[in-house]
């Protein structure tokens, strides 16, 4: 059983006990979400509610004996109304996470960051991946991998920020964060290695708090410690990330991938920026994995 | 055992019976390329020219109980007359393949890139990765994760067009070509999804040769066909890629440093592009994954 697990099933404990958690889910007709419901309902973790076409709801429901008391159907046609309405359920506190089912990610977000009636924060929306460490104990987080195509100087800081507080509430006091590049020197010919050192920098001076900043890495000595001796690297953060971070969603998106298909982990996978849990798997991952991103999301419920 | 290991143990019998093979190295005074030579000493593998200088790499044969008959030492000071040197050497055929030792790649490079006195075949210079597919048989070729930080469209024909002829040589009649981004589709604020459909069509028109070119594709839906058939992708290459193209360094390099680092798996490297197989490891690979890389290059010059 990986750390991952281990870890979300403390987590699990504690939001056990407490009163039922409930998952808005958008655009709920299709059997994808079913699986998760009833997986979910298995494992005693939440309630639902159902938001979208009601008909085609009840009627998978049926098939796949999803009783009422497990999952609420409210009827709203139309993915963009749907969208609006877990936003508003969860803007009430009618329910304590937001799910995205079968409708297209931007319908979701737009609804997500709409500025009256949407649930941001005000900074940005980003992505963050969970999942063990291949090099020492616990848990590391990758980020973007799902979001930003190519963040700005100050996006950057944004996913820094928004992974920061994940750590901490996963129990990262000051976690050490790496800026991934394909080098580890700056290269003025590589932006993203410039961009490294300025958000370094900006850490150092205390505009980035709650963490240690440093770059550009390379993975492995972002990873190994022995790699890092190798270059004759000097950091705290070198062979010792708790939070990796993408330059761009092209590494991003590879990396998270590498790393459930070719290093076959779990990855529990968070969105933060928001006042509320969002859950938006994609169709490919499994119900395993669906169901870690889904536990993870209702222990940020609690905190 | 891996295929990899597999392959090129029988790649070695093929070039054992043959003629010895002499590998020349420049700015060989660096215990990483004496543990090389020894290991590579013990099984027979290949002989050694050490050019650079002489007195520090006789000096560190004795230490590591090397003997002349293993390696004959050329007495050439200063990295460029080093890399210079070896590259004569190949011209000259006196040996079979170069390595690059304690000097930076640049040098190394230029020294090959010469128009006059290099060995390269006028086209770009690439590097691949080769290791066991995790989806399927056989072996999986990468690139580029060393060489080009962004190659313009007319590279990334020469950096496949480099790849397919390594295939080639390692069997395969005529390899799926996948070409990597975060997502399968065209996306235009994603230029290298759009660089992907215009070399898939240059390879339909017949402008790259002797393999599928397909492209774009995420990782998943390259490497697993159950993922592709999720995102409903018709394609031979969707979920059979014999060779994932990166879309820049970036994107190769962390790929693959997650493949030996994350999904820990054995592999070599080649680079292709020149008249002589070439040698250059990074002094942060294992001596294991530099024999594999040395036994590559070995095999190649037989071919």
């Amino acid at each position: 059983v990986s750390n991952l697990i281990k870890k979300l099933a403390e987590l699990k404990e504690l939001v056990e006990g407490a009163e039922t958690r409930i998952i808005a889910v958008a655009a709920a007709e299709d059997q994808d979400i079913m699986d998760v419901v009833k997986a979910a309902g298995r494992s005693g973790m939440a309630q639902f509610i159902l938001v979208g076409d009601g008909e085609k709801i009840k009627s998978l429901m049926n098939q796949n004996g999803i009783q009422e008391d497990l999952a609420k159907v409210i009827h709203v046609p139309g993915h963009k109304a749907a969208a609006e309405k877990v936003v508003e359920l969860a803007k009430s506190g009618d329910c304590h996470a937001i799910m995205k089912g079968n409708l297209h990610t931007s319908i979701f977000l737009k609804a997500m960051l709409d500025k009256e009636k949407g649930v941001t924060k005000g900074g940005l929306l980003s992505q963050v991946s969970v999942y063990d460490k291949v090099y020492g104990e616990g848990l590391q987080l990758l980020t973007d991998c799902v979001m930003s195509i190519t963040p700005t100087l100050e996006e950057k800081s944004d996913i820094i920020r928004n992974a920061v507080e994940l750590a901490h509430k996963l129990g990262y006091e000051k976690p050490n964060v790496a800026l991934l590049s394909a080098v580890e020197v700056i290269n003025p010919k590589i932006p993203d290695t410039l961009d490294a050192a300025i958000l370094s920098k900006m850490c150092d001076r205390g505009q980035i708090k709650g963490c240690v900043v440093d770059g550009p890495f390379a993975l492995d000595n972002a990873l190994s410690g022995e790699a890092a001796k190798h270059k004759g690297i000097q950091s705290p953060v070198a062979g010792n990330a708790d939070i990796i971070v993408a330059p761009n969603l092209q590494v991003g998106n590879v990396l998270h991938k590498a790393i459930v298909y070719m290093a076959k982990k779990d990855v529990a996978a968070a969105i933060m920026g928001a006042d509320v849990p969002v859950i938006a798997t994609s169709r490919t991952d499994t119900v395993a994995s669906k169901l870690l991103t889904m536990r993870l999301a209702l222990y940020l419920a609690r905190t």
